[in-house]
């Protein structure tokens, strides 16, 4: 049964790296104390081995090894055989295209259907949807295809951001993005602010965490969701 | 001899549809009276028709005729016998997407290297650089390559942003995200904030318009240019 955490951020505004989540990480990976890391998404372009270090320091609080992806000879079978994955946050262009040209999407996939404990922030959330339609991130890279790993029946929009108020800036607020989105596609959205995510236990899927989530369906108006709240529905 | 002028924003804060460019606009169509509008990118999600009688609602205003690229039963014929094009703003990915798929991504580039008369805002200027992929824009369709006109040896990011000052979001600012570019490519970017343009005639290029512009190239620190700024040694 899956069992996924996919969170809007890796870091709220005043915290550090992780720690909001860190309980719920620990949680997550009760069963095993070695986490295979997905540095693809390289925030601001940091090295794969300087990001899962950055990774490995925080999870040395909850007594996990963490290992990335990047070390291994064959990424398929690290995948098939992994205990634990944490794909954390940075381009989603970037890690949609590491992910099809290392040939790890679809194992990916395929071990998060079998109960693989996965833990996704922002990017690595991104591509928990059915399509990375949905990032926030620039086209630095083209990747393949926009589709990724399904593994929850709608598309994430992380780090959802309200309009700001008095603000003069004329380009497209995150709801008009979203709506722009329903124009050509037909998925429900589910904008996650910071500090929020889903904990997906088999077919569960509850919204956890403070802020409460905005749901955009097509042709509805988009409506708030508190924390508790079941999204099995979708 | 090129000639074009490549605008931030179709609509500064406080103003109204292409208002504080139309004097500019004039100047640019003098010898047309007929221009045909390119409503591809669709903002909000809005009609070819709607968008297209929208815009030529202004340029009536300046003794413009404006007939929509989509009206034409050959849009590469209606490209090539053009005197002026105006691409409108709206979702970079729906307009690369359309001018592929109607085959006028490369008349249209001729055309321009011929002198035809273009104007862009937002989106339609983001095509005017080597690819789409400083765009602000979501993936909401997957265009069949991130490659645009290469009116410009550089790179556009409209409606470029400074960092908002006491902002609670975790989000990448937009230097962030435009550092992250330059991690995977090396084609300079200009930022362009609402309210400048680049006006392209021949090889000159020129900073125009109020704001200044940020200048981002690889592996140097981004620096501001003044309005009157040539541009033309990229």
């Amino acid at each position: 049964m899956k069992n996924l955490i996919v969170a809007s951020t890796s870091t709220i505004y005043g915290g550090t790296y992780l720690d909001y989540l860190l309980e719920t990480v620990s949680d997550l990976f009760a069963e095993t104390d070695e986490i295979i890391f997905i540095p693809y998404a390289r925030p601001g372009g940091i090295s794969h081995d300087h990001y899962t270090e950055k990774t490995s320091e925080v999870f040395k609080k909850i007594n996990k090894k963490v290992r990335g992806i990047h070390t291994f000879e064959n990424p398929v079978e690290a995948i098939q055989h992994a205990k634990g994955v944490f794909t954390g946050g940075g381009n989603t262009f970037v890690l949609v295209s590491q992910l099809y040209s290392n040939r790890i999407m679809q194992p990916l996939r395929e071990a998060i259907y079998k109960g693989l404990p996965y833990l996704g922030t922002s990017a690595g959330s991104n591509i928990c949807g059915l399509t990375m339609q949905t990032t926030n991130d620039m086209p630095i890279v083209y990747p393949p295809s926009f589709k990724t790993l399904g593994a929850i029946p709608f598309n994430i929009n992380p780090h959802y951001l309200d309009p700001i108020p008095g603000i003069k800036h004329m380009g497209e607020t995150r709801e008009t993005r979203i709506k722009e989105y329903h124009t050509q596609n037909s998925a429900p959205i589910i904008g996650l602010r910071e500090g929020s995510w889903l904990e997906v236990k088999g077919d569960d899927i509850t919204l956890r965490g403070i802020p409460s989530a905005r749901v955009f369906e097509q042709d509805e108006d988009p409506y708030e969701i508190q924390t508790g709240t079941s999204l099995s529905h979708f």
